[in-house]
C-alpha cells in the first residue's frame, strides 16, 4: 500500500533543498559574480521554499521511520522528476529555452547524465554555469546515497551482493535511520574527493572558477563543462590525466572508499574484485584503442593517442562523458566502441551509470559456468565473487537487469527513430541517456537541441529510468504487481 | 576426452551425403537442365565420394553408439565447416567467385542463412540455382535434427525444457540411437510440409522450377531465391501469403508438428505456449508496422501495407530473409525494427534462427518475477512455462544465452567495422549472420560481396556460431574447460 501524503511529505525535503540551493545561487549572482541573474534564482527559490515549508508543516504528523520499500521506490522516482522540474526554472528563464528543454537539461544535470540542449556556454552568465555544475554534484551525492543505502536493501538487479560489503549501518533493515547514518559518511568521502579534485585542477592551471566547476562534474561523473569544447578547451594532457584519476574515483564504490579510509590501506582497492576488474578493463580497452588510433593515423604521436584513448575510454566507461577532441574526426568504429563501453559502466555504489562492472562480471561468470556445465554435464559448479558464493537469486536479478538494459535500448532506439532521427543518433542518444553518459553522435553530436519535444521527454524519462536502475521506475508502471 | 578418429569417422557421413547430392546435380545438369555444368558437380562429387568411402572403411571399427556429448559438439561444428567447404566447390567453379566467397555462400546455404555474395542470379545455370536452393533444404533438415535431437540433451541455452515436449525416443539419453529414431519422423514431417509448399506455390502461379526451388528455401527458412528480386519477382500477394504460412510452419517446433499429426488436432498449435506467443508477437508487430507504413505513405493502400508488413515481419522473425520490395525505400526505422525482430527468432526445435521465442518468454518472465519480488520482498515465486515449473538452471542457461547473443553482436560489429564497414552495415551483417537471417543493409544491401576477405571469414564463422546456438561452438575454444 502506498500512502500518497507520506510520499508528498518526503518530497518536501529534496524540494526544500533545491529551494535553498537556488537561493544561494541568487545570492552568489548578486554578491560575487554580479551577472544580473539574481532574480532568476531568487524568485523560484522563494516560491519553492514557501510551498515546501507549508507542506512540511501540514504533513508533519507523517513519521519518516515507517517508510516502506514501495514508498521509497515511488519517492526516489518522483524526487528526480520534481527536483528536475524545479531546477529547470532558472534554466528556462536564463538560457531562453522551452520548458521541455529546460526540464531535460535539469534532469540531465541531476541524474549526472550531462547531455545538454545548450550551446554557446562560454558566453553564459557565470552564476548559471556554476549552477549547472553544482546540480550535477548534488545529483551525484543523491545517487551515491541511493545506490549505497537503498539499492542493496531492495536487491535491485542483484545489488544485495553489496550488502555484505558495505560498512556497519548499511546492514540495518529499517530504511530511514539507515539512510541518515549512511548519508553522513558518504557525504564526507564525496566532499573530500571533490575538494582534492578542485585543488589538483587549480594547481594544474585551471582558474578557480573552472577548477571548482569541473571538480563538481568530474567526481559526480556528470560531464557538464563551462566550455563548449569541454575538457578540450584547456589543451593540457596533465589536466586530462588528473581528470582520469578523479573520474575513476567517482566511479568507485563509495563504500569501498570509506573502507580504504578506515583501514588506511590503499591496497583494498586492488583486493576488491570489482575494482580490480574495472581497472583491468579500462587498461586493456584503452591500450587497444591507442594502438588502433595510432595505426590509423588519427593521432600523430603514440603518446598523444595513448593519452586520448585513456581519457575517452575512462570518460565513457565511468559515464562521465567529457570530450577532449572532436570524436567525429576519429574512425567511426571508435564512437561505436565508446558507446558499447558506456554499457559496461563503473562500479556499483558509485555515481557512474551503465550496467556496472559487477553485473558484467557475474554475467560473464554465468556464461562461463554454462560452458563448463556443457562439458561436464554431471558436475556441480558454484559461482564465486569476492570469495563468497553467489546464489541463484542474485544471478537471476543480474541477468534480468542485463536483458532489461538491452530491451530498453531497442525500444527507445525505435521510438526515437519514429521522431525522425537516424539510427546512429537514436541509438547513441538512448545509450547516452540510459547509461547517464551524455554525449550523442550524428545529428546529436554537438547537442540534444535537434530532438523533437516528444523525443526530449522520452530521453528525460530514459535518464531517470537508467539512473534508478530500471526496476525502481518500471515497478511503478505495473500496478497489477502490487496486489497480493 | 576427444577421440579425433571417431570424429573423423562421423564426419565421413555428411561428406558422403554431400558427394551424393553433387552427383545427383551433375546428373540433373546432364539429363534435365542441359546447362553444361555437369562436370562442375561430377568432378568434386567423385573425389568426395572416393575419399569418404576410403575413410569410412578405414575407420569402420569406431562404433557410433559410444559418441560422447563433447564429441557430438565437435562433430556438429566440424560438419557445417567441412560440408560448407565441399559444397563451395561447384559455386567457385560455376559462379567464378573466390574460395572465400564460395565457402561463405555454401555455409550461408547450409546454415539456412541465405546471405549471398552473388548477383545476376536470373542468368545463372538452372542446375546451379536449384543446387543452392537444395543446400538450404538439406541444411534445414540437418538443423531440425540437431535442434530437436541433440540440443535438448545438451541443454544448450536452456533447451532441456523441450525434452518433456518431444515425442518418445527423444527422452533417451544415448545419443546415436536417439538421433536415428528421431531423424525418421522429422524427415517425414519436413518432406510433407515442403511438398505441400511446392504444390501451393505451383497452383498460385509459379513455374515448377521456381515452386520446388522456393519451397526448399521457404520451409528451411533459408531465404535463397532463384531471382535477384527475391519474392518481389512474382508481384503476387497470394504468393506472399502462401509464403507466410510456410515460413511460419518452418519456424514451428517440428516436435510440435509431429504431435499435431499424431493427435490429428490442429488446436495443439494454439495450446503450445511458445507457438501462441510467437503468433501473437507476429500479429502485433506486423499490425503496428502496417499502420506506421500506411501513415508514412510508404504504401499507397492499407491492404498493401498490411500484406507487406506481415510478409516482412514473418520473413525476418522466422529468419527466412525473403524480401518483396526495396526495403531501403522504406523509412529507416523499419529496417531497424526488422533487424531487432530477427533477434526474437522462431520457435525452438525449428529451422529458424534468432534467440527463439521460448527464450524471450523465459527472459521476460524472469524480469517480471524480479519486479514482483521487488514489490513483495518476502514472497516466493516460481516460474511457470507450459504449466510446468522452470528451475533455476534453465533460467541461468536462457539468460546466459541472451547475454552471449548481445555480447557476440557487439564484438562482431566492432570487428567488422575495423574492416571498413559503416556501423549500420556491420551491425546488420552481424545480426543477419548470427541469427541466420540473411539480408544486410547499407553497403551490404544488395549482396555481401563488398565484404573484405577477413570480413567474409568472420561472417562465415558467425553463421556457424549462431546456427549451433553459440555454446556448441564456443566450448571448443576453451580447452581449459575440458579439464576435470
Ligand atoms: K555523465
Ligand atoms: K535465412
Amino acid at each position: 500500500m502506498i500512502r500518497p501524503l507520506l510520499v508528498l511529505r518526503l518530497l518536501t525535503m529534496p524540494c526544500l533543498w533545491m529551494g535553498l540551493v537556488q537561493l544561494v545561487f541568487g545570492e552568489l549572482s548578486f554578491m560575487l559574480f554580479k551577472d544580473n541573474v539574481a532574480s532568476n534564482f531568487a524568485m523560484p527559490a522563494s516560491i519553492t521554499l514557501g510551498v515546501s515549508l507549508v507542506l512540511l508543516i501540514a504533513f508533519k504528523k507523517y513519521q519518516l521511520p515507517s517508510v516502506s520499500t514501495r514508498e521509497a521506490m515511488l519517492f526516489a522516482s518522483l524526487t528526480w522528476l520534481a527536483v528536475g522540474v524545479l531546477g529547470a526554472i532558472p534554466i528556462v528563464t536564463i538560457a531562453h529555452v522551452t520548458f521541455t528543454d529546460g526540464v531535460f537539461e535539469s534532469i540531465s544535470a541531476l541524474t549526472t547524465t550531462g547531455a545538454t540542449v545548450l550551446s554557446g556556454l562560454d558566453e553564459m552568465p557565470r552564476t548559471f554555469l556554476m549552477y549547472r555544475q553544482f546540480l550535477q554534484w548534488m545529483g551525484g551525492l543523491g545517487v551515491v546515497i541511493f545506490v549505497v543505502a537503498i539499492l542493496p536493501m531492495l536487491n535491485i538487479g542483484g545489488m544485495r551482493l553489496l550488502k555484505a560489503e558495505t560498512p556497519g549501518p548499511i546492514k540495518d533493515e529499517k530504511l530511514s535511520p539507515r539512510v541518515a547514518s549512511t548519508t553522513h559518511y558518504l557525504w564526507l568521502v564525496y566532499l573530500t574527493i571533490t575538494a582534492l579534485c578542485a585543488i589538483c585542477y587549480y594547481l594544474a592551471g585551471m582558474s578557480v572558477f573552472d577548477a571548482i566547476g569541473h571538480s563538481f562534474s568530474t567526481v559526480s561523473t556528470g560531464g557538464f563543462s563551462t566550455h563548449d569544447a569541454s575538457m578540450g578547451y584547456f589543451h593540457s594532457s596533465l589536466l586530462l590525466w588528473i581528470c582520469n584519476v578523479f573520474m575513476l574515483l567517482g566511479a568507485t564504490n563509495f563504500a569501498l572508499h570509506y573502507r580504504v579510509y578506515l583501514a588506511k590501506s590503499i591496497k583494498l582497492y586492488w583486493r576488491d574484485e570489482e575494482m580490480k576488474a574495472f581497472l583491468m578493463i579500462v587498461f586493456v580497452i584503452s591500450c587497444l584503442l591507442a594502438f588502433y588510433l595510432y595505426q590509423k593515423g588519427a593521432n600523430a604521436t603514440f603518446s598523444g593517442a595513448f593519452t586520448e584513448s585513456f581519457f575517452h575510454v575512462i570518460s565513457f566507461i565511468t559515464s562521465t562523458g567529457f570530450a577532449a577532441t572532436d570524436l567525429s574526426a576519429w574512425p567511426a568504429v571508435t564512437a561505436v566502441v565508446l558507446i558499447f563501453v558506456g554499457y559496461i559502466g563503473g562500479c556499483a555504489g558509485s555515481t557512474a551509470g551503465g550496467n556496472k562492472v559487477i553485473r558484467n562480471i557475474i554475467s560473464l561468470k554465468s556464461v562461463g559456468l554454462e560452458l563448463k556445465r556443457l562439458v561436464h554435464p554431471n558436475g556441480v559448479f558454484a559461482m564465486k565473487f569476492q570469495g563468497r558464493t553467489i546464489g541463484a537469486d542474485v544471478r537471476h536479478s543480474v541477468m534480468g537487469f542485463m536483458c532489461l538494459a538491452a530491451l530498453t535500448t531497442m525500444v527507445f532506439t525505435v521510438l526515437l527513430m519514429t521522431t525522425g532521427l537516424s539510427f546512429v543518433a537514436a541509438l547513441s542518444a538512448t545509450a547516452a541517456c540510459l547509461n547517464v553518459l551524455g554525449p550523442g553522435f550524428a545529428e546529436l553530436g554537438s547537442s540534444f537541441a535537434p530532438l523533437t519535444d516528444t523525443g526530449t521527454w522520452m530521453m528525460s524519462f530514459a535518464m531517470i529510468l537508467g539512473r534508478l536502475e530500471y526496476f525502481t521506475v518500471l515497478v511503478l508502471f505495473f500496478p497489477v504487481l502490487w496486489r497480493h
